[in-house]
């Protein structure tokens, strides 16, 4: 009895797990694991109209600078996410903070280093000699005694880094050109449980407000050192009253993004060893702890595509299956390259929304509801976004200069239905059923299911409808 | 350490396993697992009244028609479903559609065929040779070319159907009688990522809305094809501008539901052929891919009851131990049939709303809230519906000509707890404490605790009170 | 394919059981899991200020009183929980009841026995002989025939019970001392499908209620019972009309705490029994079923501390980890007991509200926002309730005499992040990170990082600082 339920219990992992056929190579899933909520008033949601969305406010820092999308748009209100663009300059350091919600951050350009403390987890980059740099510069006076702190990861351009809520998180710029991430926030994640605003708690430096709230204008955000009494922070760090009173920063005006003269320097393994690294873990068969779970992953890389079409471009998805940090995050990534005038097949999502992110080139995009209304018929350029509403039927098509996005979606194992093509709805109903429902001939329902032919997902255009057009 | 967590883990899975203690035979479970959530503000659901509720607009099609209940009223509001009546005449096919919300599907009357496709999942139903009945129609010219579908399923009167959201989904009737089926969608699961609204999207056809939104009444609902340009739609499909006009159906007044003149003609197995199919998959003793997962089950087969009273009646319940893609949807179905005067004890719903359909004969049901005041006292007639919230205590009294009902719940293991019987919550107390509680004497305690003997859950009545009353 | 995918999937078990990596002890645990919701509107929680909790209302019952406090407070509205406090003298009985959202109930002072009906577990509590204390006063006339129920538990001082929505529960005080018992519920737990009111539903008595909700004050809350009408009543447990309306209790004025004239005789074990049990079952390595699952633990004694520091007190926290019920509950619980000057490290929750509780002494708390402004700058003494929210940063700090909390948390597996001390979030930086982000010299960065040692969660005041204010 005891071994036959757990046999059957094993036997329903077993299927869970199976559950990962995929239409766009093995990364669609089953849209069942889900557990992000509903908002509780019906028709609350009267998309009637999507917009291509830039971001409304800027905040300029020391170096860089901070774009927000307005968060209480009623298309981010309705999908329960907020987004930001930062712009990194070389030098650049943005500083500890952490958010009420936990985020993907997509590396449009550039190139840094990111550190994420994972409470209860060791301090396992160690120091034992000295830097060279800091011989040259401090004169060679005192050894360097060694410093110890948590990991530190490098990114590049491609890269989406995983951030739960409420771990502490900073980022520095070492490369030669400026760092720009677009960043989404999931607010309406269950790991959230305030209300769905983003909140973002800094533990150092000051900053302007992104946003109008219920406060007046150009209110500053301080950190949360500042909101203890300077006395309990003394006591509580053990140093003296002038050294707190540094830590609440008081009359700091760098904002959140400050430069570093010199240059930071962090212990880092080359993005060489970093992959080794990897490996060797990946060669184990798992991930020794959540200390040190792998937080990133490169979707840019053509040789990691899920689809690839030679002469209509490629589809890359990151999923939970693939960076197992995703599965506390309920969040995805796909990063969609179009050549000249290819197609992604008209599509919806099955189980969450797409915030699409255009980084370069342009396409026409068209978004359908549910009552077979156009709410989105237009272009999307670079630097604009665009949320797809879960269910909401879309189909993107590259101009000729192509067309490139990244879409992050509201569930670690986002699950798409083409519409036509190989595995797609319309081919997984029987021919009789297409003649009846469209009122077509056999012979329009077999070119209704076939012309596509092996085609997955992505498309290039067909002369016979272009010609005709 | 490593060894010795897993093991923990797997105890604590183990567990989760064995929380599989029926009251109603081997059917109640833990009401942990659900993941759906509350509204957001206190007091929204102010339930003074329950109603007898019917379906409150009708839209007709030309081979059937639809009943919709009022998704708005507080009674679905609160509860976070709702609920649609179908008709569907003989050779009626329900054109293919997909919801943002997933169902049960109650098949009350009649038998048919339907379709579920499965994003990913391979065309696995394939002819290859000709049908006997297409030979003499098209007069035997050419061969017919093999089609290849998703599986078809049939159904009949008894069967439940589990739809998970964003599935395309069609069905027919092949039967000789109109099929009659009672829907219930779960639109506050998590899986529905947007509002509470029920947002149907028609792949094929178009239809009268079957609710006045938030638009002046009588709007037509078009399929999502619609919703595209013509031009983009004939790119996508590779097919010229005339045959993508077609899909978009622009002229259709058929409605949802199209009479197929000379009857579908879709491989299917026979009914016998498809039980041997799921037998033997359940010998090899799981379920091999979700792709091949089971998604209906009868509920009216005597033999399949958990609860049988030969002198009061049956109940037989559906849950995710039973049908695994429960899990999934987070809903479960409970079939009551009770004889002459027979009774269900009075009980609540421990972790799930209850929407009782009664598909025959008439009852009395009496409800009471948490201020043990009553909000239902009244019959239920066939074709009516009564949502009874989570806890509330309900009661059910069949008159003389019986009573059936289909209860469909928010919970996939959704778990009852009697008020009195075998394994009820009085029974669980020592006499001690009821004969405090009840200011009883020790003969009195007893006399509750044990008057009912075994029954569970379905008693007959007593003489003693019948007479004294 | 199929081993290699079941590989993976239990390898990503085990990894989700690794993330046990604790601050304090092996307590804290990954934010993941929890499946809370957020509320629908943005900005919904404009939390500029938090205040030291108390009763806002009590309803004396005839053995005890029931003290609320006000669930319709923004704080706790926010945090989607509600907060009793009882005391119950002794010979008192807390009659039975069950509510819509799962508990925690921290017994504050006292012992007693409680029982929890769990449905479709069987009545394990036989007794097949004469009491002698019934043999007394009955005076021997008649040998007693066996009584049967659910399990019954004792508890004491120090003891936290877990109790699920929907499950019948009461409580006896078979002590010499009053029973003072503080429970928070969370009616926003994703066990609770209807809205966010605490809703108690009686089984037994009456009483007066205890919030003026959307109707007249003083109005009387009656027992489910009484919602059916007494013929049903009497029909369904087959009894006489007389009994049936004894058990409506219509005209019961003692309130929801009765007192047993003579003392409650119910079969039980020791607690020595009851530790021995518990001892075999956990050296059998895991829990029978959820029919013999453990539902309390203390957190008082200190050997049990997770975090002890001899000068300056312990911190005990209670996780699904150990408590496994809890895992179902979503909630978890901390004991936090400083000595003289002693100070709890500033930090934030990262997945779970903190419903604080002062159990005895005072201290100085202090909260800081998401704007570095602080919300709370007071003291709490005893009987007072402070609800700290997610990711809210906060520092406790006792007073001379001492300070004692019990945080019930919104997470079974609640998680903490430290600002400063051993495994902090400054500790996990890079020195250099911190040079530039507080703009302080290497000097200071060590010993911002570094003061305060090995000390982990609980400080011991530093002269340094003292002195220096």
């Amino acid at each position: 009895m005891g071994s036959s339920s757990w046999l059957s219990f094993s036997l329903c992992l077993l299927l869970l797990c199976r559950m990962s056929q995929a239409q766009f190579g093995s990364s669609q899933e089953s849209p069942f694991q889900s557990s992000r909520r509903s908002v509780s008033t019906r028709n609350e949601c009267r998309i009637e109209r999507l917009n291509a969305l830039e971001p409304t406010r800027t905040v300029r820092s020391e170096a860089g600078m901070t774009d927000y999308f307005d968060e209480d748009n009623e298309q981010f209100r309705c999908a329960g996410v907020s987004a930001i663009r930062r712009v990194i300059e070389p030098r650049g350091l943005l500083l500890p903070s952490m958010s009420n919600a936990p985020r993907l951050v997509y590396i449009v350009q550039g190139r840094g280093i990111v550190g994420l403390v994972m409470p209860g987890c060791p301090e396992t980059f160690q120091s034992f000699q000295r830097s060279e740099r800091y011989e040259r510069e401090e004169g060679g006076r005192h050894r360097r005694p060694r410093d110890e702190h948590q990991k530190v990861y490098q990114f590049e351009e491609g890269d989406v880094l995983a951030v739960p809520n409420g771990f502490a998180y900073w980022c520095y710029n070492n490369g030669e050109n400026p760092v720009v991430a677009i960043t989404v926030l999931d607010t309406s994640n269950d790991a959230n449980q305030l209300d769905r605003s983003h909140r973002q708690f800094l533990l150092a430096g000051r900053q302007e407000e992104g946003r109008q709230r219920y406060r007046r204008e150009e209110s500053m955000k301080e950190n949360i050192l500042r909101g203890f009494s300077t006395e309990s922070l003394a006591a509580a760090f053990g140093v003296n009253m002038e050294l707190a009173r540094k830590l609440q920063c008081r009359d700091d005006t760098r904002g959140e993004i400050v430069r570093v003269e010199n240059g930071l320097q962090v212990l880092r393994p080359s993005r060489r060893e970093e992959e080794e690294r990897e490996e060797s873990r990946s060669i184990n068969g798992m991930e020794e702890t959540y200390c040190s779970m792998k937080i990133k992953q490169n979707i840019e890389d053509p040789r990691r595509a899920d689809v690839f079409n030679p002469r209509g471009g490629r589809i890359t998805t990151l999923n939970s299956e693939k960076l197992p940090i995703l599965r506390f995050i309920q969040m995805s990534a796909q990063r969609v390259v179009l050549y000249r005038n290819a197609m992604v097949s008209p599509h919806w999502n099955i189980n969450a929304h797409s915030i699409m992110y255009c980084t370069g080139g342009r396409g026409r995009v068209e978004v359908a509801d549910d009552k077979g209304e156009s709410v989105f018929d237009g272009e999307l350029h670079q630097g604009q976004l665009l949320i797809v509403p879960q269910n909401y039927a879309v189909l993107e098509w590259a101009e000729s200069e192509g067309f490139q996005l990244v879409s992050i979606k509201t569930s670690d194992r986002a699950m798409v239905s083409s519409i036509v093509g190989k595995m797609s709805a319309l081919r997984g109903m029987p021919e009789e059923v297409l003649m009846n429902s469209y009122r077509i001939s056999r012979d329009e329902a077999r070119r209704v299911k076939l012309t596509r032919g092996d085609e997955v997902a992505i498309f290039t255009p067909r002369r016979e409808s272009r010609a005709e057009a």
